[in-house]
């Protein structure tokens, strides 16, 4: 099948990477001049709300998905009038939105850490005072690798808070988590659902550094993740991979922080992790094909790169370890690369993942 | 880097596939309007002995491999005086001519099939004199796939090999093997060498059909198809992956039946059935990188899809299965494709290939 990808960054290329043995050909829309995509696939150049340039991508293509969430819903809507989109317009406008993602998942039964709507500046004090502090405020849209966020731990950031109140946020009470963790799951055309293990992630900064699966976790807690997964994907008729990132609090429950509609950078470890990957599952599943099996091969780490490429003999010379360089440029704090690291033991793991943080530390030196 | 590679077929695609993840960029020379290797790289269009041609390659690239023996041996040495070239000319040139293959192979003590060199229609009897029915005639160079070749079980067949010998042949003896082997190894830049283990053949109208590994055989035939490699790898410097095909002989020993100076269908199981497959070694190899753990997932078979595409859903519906279409039109017994099964037993692997090939066989009735 011709599958076309909103968006032509790393999750595009490793969606083709995953497609293309299936004999599937790849075109990503994306306005950027160069993307890392184009070497696995054509590049459609032009803006997400270009009626022509989407027209242009809807003839080409038997089905399309995209990679991004950061897309003007309409542009679903244009292309949904001629050829498939996955996951569907109204989960896209869901997720763009974090009071509509939080109101829907509360709905549904999902926890979530409580929230407040905050319209505009005079809306910030009355919510400051009903959750108190520490709290953090949130746009509600648009917000990606901890952008568009003013953690408030006291007076002393009221002024920047009030600054972010121009566009509507909303206040989410700071949750007290032990660490977080995420689902990646899939949902097929017809229903059928497969679950990854749940993953947990450090992050620095607000960018995802590391992440490990499986996680040593109570099986209830694993068992409340997909029970909360089931719920959204059903909810939705989802298709496609969607992950779900949680707060693991002290007393073993999990509350939601966020739904990304599409495959995920807490997923990366399934290229060699796992039988069938989140990009080759997201891919069977829009293009109705059943999907593969998820069971693992041993214990996963990732670790991801930033900024500049470490010495990619050294990381080579390690065993258990995969290489993903996306061809994109150094520059600083920009993902353009991740490692992942597989292993029969945990403590093997832990052992080599130090040391691919060593050999990628020595980029930055 | 940036890698050439002579020939854009399903070698070199799978060649891509397996090293744009490490953040190569591919480019390939073929006479062909249209090659599968395009959808991963840049096809350069132009014949083997085009000087423009192969200069536009070399100026493109940091590196240059092939993925077919056919070709002319003048391409290396020009390509090698402004850019390195893995494998060696010297390995084309022997690989490609039986007679010399066989005569190095004898020279470093590696045993072959008794043959005469047959060089026109007039050595045909004394050949035939010295060896005895049954032999096969083969034509020196360009035969792949059972092309140019002529079984003389009895004097009926001799028309037939009288007209062959229009070109150089060699009259080989017909042994009576009990089943055919073959070993992939990689050697690095620095004299590293990494060893798949055996696999287990079986042509259908002299064609690869099906494929199995690892193989149940006597431990020390492991280590005669290993010390033979060795031999091979280290006479030549060789730098890449090579394939060397086995008769295995009832008692036990293998006689070498033809070497193949690159990524072979034989070792396609690798890309999910070892930790890095024999294309990523091959990359890795020619990109002075150090090579990856060839250290087995289990039991792994394989199964050439040729000449028409089976339904991609019902193979998927199988666990353990991996379908590699090529993206190649659909032309009779033209290999297209392959399925690679992944299992954790003998038995399991058994049923699974018997499945996928009533699946495969359905697609030509």
């Amino acid at each position: 099948m011709k599958v076309g990808v909103l968006g032509g960054g790393q999750l595009g290329r490793m969606l083709a990477l995953a497609g293309i043995p299936h004999g599937h050909e790849f075109f990503f829309l994306d306005p950027k001049d160069d993307v890392c995509g184009t070497s696995v696939g054509t590049h459609v150049v032009g803006t997400y709300d270009d009626e022509e340039s989407l027209k242009k991508l809807a003839e080409l293509c038997d089905v399309i998905t995209y990679e991004t969430e950061n897309l003007p819903v309409g542009c679903i809507d244009t292309l949904s009038s001629s050829v498939e989109v996955f996951p569907s317009q109204e989960v896209l406008a869901v997720t763009q939105d974090r009071l509509e993602e939080k109101t829907v998942c509360n709905e549904l039964g999902v926890p979530t850490a409580q929230f407040v709507n905050v319209e505009n500046e005079d809306n910030l004090q009355s919510a400051l005072d009903e959750l108190g502090l520490p709290s953090i405020l949130k746009t509600r849209r648009m917000g990606y690798d901890g952008k568009g966020q003013v953690v408030l731990r006291d007076e002393s950031a009221l002024a920047d808070a009030k600054s972010l109140c121009a566009v509507p946020c909303i206040l989410e009470k700071m949750v007290m988590f032990t660490r977080e963790l995420s689902i990646v799951s899939t949902r097929s055309k017809d229903g059928e659902i497969v679950y990854y293990p749940l993953t947990e992630n450090v992050h620095k900064e607000n960018i995802l550094f590391t992440s490990r699966a499986p996680v040593d976790v109570d099986p209830k807690t694993e068992e409340q993740a997909r029970s909360i997964a089931e719920k959204l994907l059903t909810h939705f008729e989802y298709v496609g991979t969607m992950t779900i990132e949680f707060f693991h609090m002290e007393d073993g429950q999990l509350l939601l922080n966020e739904i990304a509609p599409r495959v995920h950078n807490s997923g990366h470890w399934t290229i060699e992790g796992a039988q069938t990957s989140q990009f080759e599952n997201h891919v069977r599943a829009i293009c109705g094909m059943p999907l593969g099996s998820v069971s693992l091969r041993g214990f996963s780490g990732l670790v991801n790169i930033l900024g500049s490429h470490p010495d990619l003999s050294q990381l080579l010379q390690l065993d258990g370890v995969h290489v993903h360089f996306y061809g994109k440029g150094e520059v600083p704090k920009r993902k353009i690369g991740h490692v992942t690291i597989c292993c029969d033991s945990e403590e093997q793991l832990s052992n080599q993942i130090q040391q691919v943080l060593d050999i990628v530390s020595k980029a930055h030196q």
